[in-house]
């Protein structure tokens, strides 16, 4: 079976990110050979407990490693300090006491990551953790960067932690399970991934659509490396976000507001970014930093993931408004990343709101 | 003026120690120095937010830096996640809305370093924070390490993060409205490190004692800086706690087991570790590590500064099992530190309870 390892080089945070088909299963094998891990927490969220979660209990259970499992109640909404802190109450509970060789595996998607990271992250000042994303959003974005958090009443992720982990295992197999809602939000972040860096992703996301909407091993393997490779290239230049990583936002500046405008759940992250997307094309396009041929190749490429490139009733002053909250906007300035070409972007500190009104005109 | 620099060496982490009379009144310098501070919000102790706090704010407001100042209500029984999210709160509600330009300023006691510290690790992923420790412990213990976190049910400091200041202003003046006891209790700590470090630092002890207790201004500064000095080159070679950090908690083992027995207020952190240290060097002597002059010698210290080096009514057997549910015991496995001449120590982990037992002897 293909299996495929990246490692994201992070000096003394570095770690392997394995993507493989029924990789959860042995899942023992990666905690064994961390060392010294004496007792794991498997968090998994409430969707996947039973099945996936179980599958890396199983496992653990197997080696002879002591395992219990908690469940995060799934869902962007129980995102909370109240969740954070039961997980801490259940870890404390354990008995005998856990101490610094314990273990977190976080088992579910980007929410139950980020969740059980900042617990990770939180608990003893710093314990060591596992990811094992299961949705293909997870898979290509969260399990790379360390990014761990919650949401606070102000805004999302506002309260968390830069927190690696020791590595990351991503069983395609599970995406077998996965909405297709999801798995096309997990598209648009790959689309995003070719645009700001290699457009030979692009042209395999195209010739394999049928295959990736067929959660393929093969494929499915090939497209998350590729994703994680490219990811981990972007944050092994800039941890901590100061530079080149701000060139993940492709998409993300305009997409945020829309996210913020519609409500968050009303349309999935990267059916977001795909119109965010679309209108930072524009605006590249308005530049005169990218060509119609560049523009129309990415939008097909979205239409034929039946990622959304309209959204009608938007409200280009109040996306303005949105843009200039932003937790990435310094003084009310906007911040847009842009692409040159296919495969290249650069930021742009002077971006100003007819400019932006212009580029949602194309959302129509 | 007397002005001491002392530099904590922890790569890209590193930041400056500084250390002098009336340094309070001078903030806004440290501050600017760091670069686009654009906003500061001061966490002060409300027990010193009125005088201290205010000075900071008072020089920051001189300097056109944006400042607003939180209380947080002092105490070890506010340590707590409610008290985390309280000014989380605060913070996420200033308007217009922060970003991460804001630097946190923690002006208080150990507690409130810890809480303020653990603020600003958490807000946004991590917010730049400058330490002004307003106690003798918390000038030459937390000051240095950057362990910030809060206490839950189930134990002292269990949630929290690694997340070192840029820097630390340490105003000796803020000791003359220390309470003795306070005093006292910094004290335990500069012996600890002189035992495990420094023997010339223990005959400074003894000879300004009556300075120390003045908190005459140059004599303080030295203390300080010395103590430190020692501090910063032990976590320099151990950020986070694997190897020789463990020396710091030479008088901690038994220490802790005290306090949690007696009570933590009951009896102060300082005096708790001199039971510690004076039980430790008990069993130093038993093993033959060191003689009889060198363990007299600290004892004969620990009395010249008040300090306690006996305590009635110990139950052994009870000590012995809170030890072994120290955060730092390995399956139940007690490890101490032990000192084999003053200035050295060494990590012991074959320590039993009939050993322990024979050096609580010694606190009669």
């Amino acid at each position: 079976m293909t299996q495929q390892t990246i490692k994201v080089e992070l000096g003394d945070r570095s770690y392997d990110v394995r993507v493989g088909a029924g990789l959860l299963d042995s899942i023992a094998t990666t905690v064994v050979e961390l060392g010294s891990v004496r007792q794991v927490v498997v968090i998994a969220d409430s969707n996947i407990a039973s099945s996936y979660g179980r599958r890396a209990v199983d496992s653990l259970d197997a080696a002879g490693v002591p395992t219990v499992m908690f469940e995060y109640p799934a869902g962007e909404a129980n995102k909370t300090l109240a969740s954070f802190s039961d997980l801490i109450d259940s870890i404390f509970a354990i008995t005998p006491a856990i101490d610094r060789d314990l273990l977190i595996v976080a088992c579910g998607g980007g929410v139950t990551g980020d969740v059980a990271g900042y617990v990770a992250a939180s608990t003893l000042r710093g314990l060591r953790w596992v990811q094992c994303p299961t949705s293909l959003l997870a898979d290509v974005d969260a399990s790379v960067g360390g990014k761990t958090g919650i949401n606070h009443a102000s805004g999302k992720n506002l309260i968390g932690a830069f927190h690696q982990p020791s590595g990351v295992l991503i069983d395609v197999e599970t995406l077998k399970t996965l909405p297709v809602e999801e798995l096309r939000s997990g598209l648009g972040e790959c689309v995003k991934h070719a645009v700001i860096r290699d457009a030979t992703l692009l042209e395999f996301i195209t010739s394999n659509t049928e295959a990736i909407f067929n959660c393929q091993s093969d494929v499915m393997c090939d497209l998350i490396a590729r994703n994680v490779a490219i990811k981990a290239a972007v944050v092994a230049g800039d941890e901590r976000e100061s530079g080149q990583r701000a060139h993940l936002n492709y998409g993300h500046t305009v997409g945020h507001a829309i996210e913020t405008i519609v409500g968050y759940g009303t349309i999935s992250h990267g059916a977001a970014v795909s119109l965010g997307m679309v209108a930072a094309n524009e605006m590249a396009l308005s530049r005169g930093l990218i060509g119609q041929t560049d523009a129309s190749r990415v939008r097909e490429t979205l239409v034929a993931l039946k990622l959304p490139t309209s959204c009608s009733g938007l409200n280009a002053d109040q996306v303005w408004k949105v843009m200039q909250k932003d937790k990435k906007a310094r003084d009310g300035k906007v911040r847009m990343v842009l692409p040159t070409e296919i495969g290249k972007v650069d930021i742009f500190d002077d971006i100003n709101s007819e400019e932006v009104a212009h580029g949602l005109t194309v959302l129509g």
